[in-house]
């Protein structure tokens, strides 16, 4: 395997040793792609209208949930057992911040799909819908591109999902600045707009979430917290 | 030091290794008290009115995020040189997990100082107040007894705390309803109530927090993951 940056579980005496990376990792990547499809599959329930494929999601979420209780174990038997130092304790550390993560992002389409219940039973809401797919395309994009950053371990990618955070945010605010006019316009919008205004902060929050993995991805791979510095900063950890 | 459930870090041999656990566990009461402090004074901004404290909670967020960062590196040290085993282990992996939740608490602290200052420069929402003192008094109360059931690793204690949780989203609900109420009795009141909307928001997370601390206290003394456990579960793994 190419060079350490790029790998950091090669060159272990014991094989044993690096099977449990390598499926720590491996687990870790099974339950991300499980919470990217369960934030999907909650905006379409939403958009479609579609009350069964929500309650599935909800349902769908224990699975989840138990991801969660597995990995923080898998990896916590992992640190007992091998004892990893420098770069391999990093790793280890940073996936049980990530699993966190994850499972949060589950709670969020968990969320989503409660509101697409609401909204199938009460009737759509008059509007949001373009501003709920829009974000929605942009996080989970961020997510995936986030969980990939993880998979190479490739700190240039998590980078540029720093960046697109701020952006996030802003149609975030713009989304909702134009919902609260929607329900200004007429009192009846009020509820059914409510209800989108918290999928779109659902959403807002899936995006935080797909950052702080970015984070933690510059964190394994050059060894320094970013999490609390202006992107600026970070670009120039991540340039050295 | 009495027993063995009441302290984890009484019988290494060596001292290093104990002062190393028992500075890790100040560190995190310290950070500890520092956000319950914050989550205080920004609803004592927002109901005062006072943009001038608001401001300074914002600013005192900075030190909440430095904490965090320091924590992490600290306990990752400790796993790194002392090797910890058992118990010890998994009071060192549950900080680290701690850490991020009262970071937060800290963020949310922050989200409520952002929208007193707004509400002391719109002037004051027409209602609402009553209900976020009340959610306040409820979760600030409850961050303090997790805080307390850690440092006295406290099972029982930590129980009674996941029990609230269920009571302060009864009365986010409640209070949500109500709101959503005043919004529409008059489109004039929707900007300055969608802002304690938030707020209640915000409050309720710190509960959530407040409770995933509980169920780490839990685990620590247990041994035994409860954090998708219903209470009533939780109740036999503690009563054992």
């Amino acid at each position: 395997m190419p060079t350490s940056k790029e790998n950091m579980y090669g060159d272990h005496i014991s094989h044993q040793f690096n099977d449990d990376l390598s499926s720590l990792k491996n687990d870790f990547l099974k339950m991300g792609g499980l919470v990217e499809q369960q934030t999907t599959d909650a905006v379409n329930a939403l958009i479609d209208g579609d009350g069964h494929a929500a309650d599935e999601i909800r349902a769908r979420d224990k699975v989840v949930d138990r991801m969660e209780m597995d990995l923080d174990e898998e990896a916590t038997r992992l640190i007992a057992r091998r004892q990893p130092a420098a770069r391999d304790l990093r790793f280890v550390i940073s996936v049980i911040k990530m699993v966190a993560d994850l499972e949060r992002v589950g709670d969020e389409a968990k969320k989503i799909a409660k509101f697409a219940l609401t909204l199938a039973e009460e009737g759509q809401a008059p509007r949001g819908y373009v501003e709920v797919r829009h974000i929605a395309n942009h996080v989970t994009a961020m997510l995936h591109d986030a969980l990939d950053a993880f998979s190479r371990l490739d700190a240039e990618q998590a980078l540029r999902i720093m960046k697109e955070d701020k952006r996030v945010d802003e149609e975030y605010q713009a989304a909702a600045r134009t919902l609260l006019t929607f329900m200004m316009e007429d009192t009846r919008n009020i509820s059914r707009c409510m209800a989108v205004m918290w999928v779109l902060r659902a959403l807002e929050r899936v995006g935080d979430h797909a950052c702080n993995i970015a984070e933690n991805v510059i964190y394994m791979v050059e060894g320094e917290d970013v999490r609390h510095t202006p992107v600026e900063e970070a670009e120039k950890v991540v340039g050295r």
